[in-house]
């Protein structure tokens, strides 16, 4: 192709510091080397992730950075080594590797790749400064390059703007119900914070066959939407004065068998937590926070529960990931109904204030056409 | 039998208040009510879980009464309804009961009996006043009265003055890692605090197969006896600067798959969860404690760690208990080792004392002939 071995000069959305807009800008993307990849990004979402770290985990030494990591693009060249990719494949970025080799890979147990968090060196530079990869994809861009462990390629016919949310909220919500959790047929669940990761992990509880599937959040309008993907009921704890884990266990005599923290608040895991029946209740952490301890009563698990977490729902990306879109190809797994708005690129900044005040489920950024 | 049916004036070890010495008192034991069993204590062993509740968990409620949960007798009589147990029986109290007909007990998942915590009405009385029932079991007595669902029936021909250490210490450590870590042959664990419920746990690695079990305690005398047990390694964190999760990080390139935390301080909980590799590690707390609350960052658990912890080491009294005694007279389980000192019940302050400062492994008191 054309742009192969050469620089490209495209459009990104750049940080160049926390807490301020995102600025779009023209960037150079490095042509790929040993072992990377060039993708075209045809579509990215924006998940809460990035809004974390513009706004929460706010380093100094994380910025300047092109952010974005739910996305779907074609590979649009190269480097040297790569032998499982070529131009034009339909791939998905994934922000947790997969290396196949170290002995994580080699453990059907875990996703936790060994290299999960080693990302390459950044191929973006923006008015002479190098600009640093976010999470190993960097998606909002029109193009990035990533280490080709991970990438995954998905099937040529599906639908960009659409499956690019395959590429975190859905997996991670999904799998965290499916493989973290293990959600048995017949068990009651609890979902805390509907989200694109909370609702997908209530699809996620429906697909494992829960019999109950309580979807709680304090924002009333999430109601419709969770029923959308397979809650039976929905509680805002607003509406009680009592704990919502005494609510829960009300309703369920004694709580529930499982329950999946999809808001990324160490409250509300100590609260699903304690909603979880003695004995044998899974409590997940899904949403992501480490800026402070979560904590509960010994006796919480002393009486048999079960404390767990996951990333991307446990998925090994390069094996699973083209399932999971397969998945959607077969009406198996709703993807479209995540959807609540389509943007451009240099929209980005309204994207991320709808987030920011639940405004939206999901917004995708069409960045370049199919 | 001569006493059957009539009040029993017997010796017992009375707490009147927290923080003060047992007193050696006449009490009365009243006959066994409905479904209620009275036992002839033989022998009876002083656990932490007796020293908390006279020292730490000091509700005025709570007093007075008779401490002692760990041990094994001889059924004196029985009250009307009961039908499985007769006068002359061998038994261990069970401080947590199996009504065998709660879904808990129905499940085959956890020993959480509904009925656990619901005590029978104390059959005590000494100087006019009611003594508390503890535990259910109230053991350091030469008599003590108590529910049918809390009661073991064991060989025989088992030496009770021996497996009297089967009623809690052992059970708990060695169920803790067999039925609540469920070590995996070829494991790598780590055991923190070698009392008899770290020992038993350590004991309980190396019968599931563990490949190197790493005891872990402040007191280097426990090294020699942790290796009886089949500890492989022992660490001593006062011997390091680094963090104890670091060390024995780098001693296990990464973390050991299973630990269990004996001792019961929320410290030691949060070492023990970070002491364990990613991706699959499983951390059980073990040692009792609920003053505070236990805690850890969000990505110790998201990294794919799991956070567990039991009673009784997850075993159903009832039903599983005479088979570990079974395993005892088969010469599969060690008891005796855990024996450090034997006492009269006259001396069960001395036998306190021991305990309170690590001077024992485990002290049985011999209250009757068997």
């Amino acid at each position: 192709m054309a742009t192969a071995g050469k620089v490209i000069k495209c459009k990104a959305a750049v940080a160049w510091e926390p807490n301020k807009p995102l600025v779009i800008e023209e960037v150079e993307v490095a042509p790929p080397q040993a072992n990377e990849i060039r993708i075209k990004i045809v579509a990215t979402a924006v998940c809460h992730t990035d809004l974390h770290q513009l706004f929460e985990n706010t380093h100094e030494d994380c910025f300047p950075t092109v952010l974005g990591h739910e996305a779907a693009g074609i590979v649009e060249s190269v480097g040297p080594g790569v032998t499982e990719y070529q131009p034009g494949d339909k791939v998905i970025p994934l922000f947790i590797a997969q290396c196949r080799e170290c002995r994580f890979c080699k453990s059907p147990r875990t996703n936790q790749c060994d290299k999960a968090w080693m990302f390459p060196e950044s191929r973006f530079t923006c008015r002479g400064k190098t600009l640093l990869q976010f999470s190993g994809t960097s998606t909002f861009s029109e193009y990035t390059v990533v280490d080709q462990i991970a990438v995954a390629k998905i099937d040529p016919a599906a639908p960009l703007d659409k499956v690019c949310l395959i590429g975190c909220g859905i997996c991670t919500g999904y799998g965290a119900a499916v493989n973290t959790a293990k959600v048995e047929p017949g068990s009651t669940c609890a979902v805390f914070g509907l989200g694109a990761v909370g609702l997908a992990a209530v699809m996620g509880c429906k697909a494992a066959g829960a019999k109950r599937i309580i979807a709680v959040d304090i924002n009333p309008e999430k109601s419709e939407k969770a029923k959308v993907f397979g809650a039976t009921d929905f509680v805002n704890p607003k509406d009680h004065s009592k704990p919502i884990s005494q609510v829960l266990s009300e309703m369920t005599d004694g709580g529930v068998d499982f329950s999946l923290e999809c808001v990324g608040s160490v409250a509300v895991m100590r609260s699903a937590l304690e909603s979880c029946v003695k004995g044998w209740g899974v409590s997940v952490i899904v949403g992501w926070t480490d800026l402070e301890d979560f904590s509960a009563r010994p006796l919480q698990l002393i009486a048999g529960r079960t404390w767990k977490g996951s990333v991307f729902g446990g998925f090994k990306g390069r094996d699973e990931v083209p399932g999971m879109v397969k998945a959607y190809m077969d009406k198996k797994l709703k993807v479209d109904e995540f959807i609540t708005h389509n943007m451009t690129l240099d929209q980005v900044n309204d994207a991320i204030e709808l987030m920011k005040h639940g405004k939206c489920i999901r917004t995708v950024l069409n960045i370049s056409p199919q």
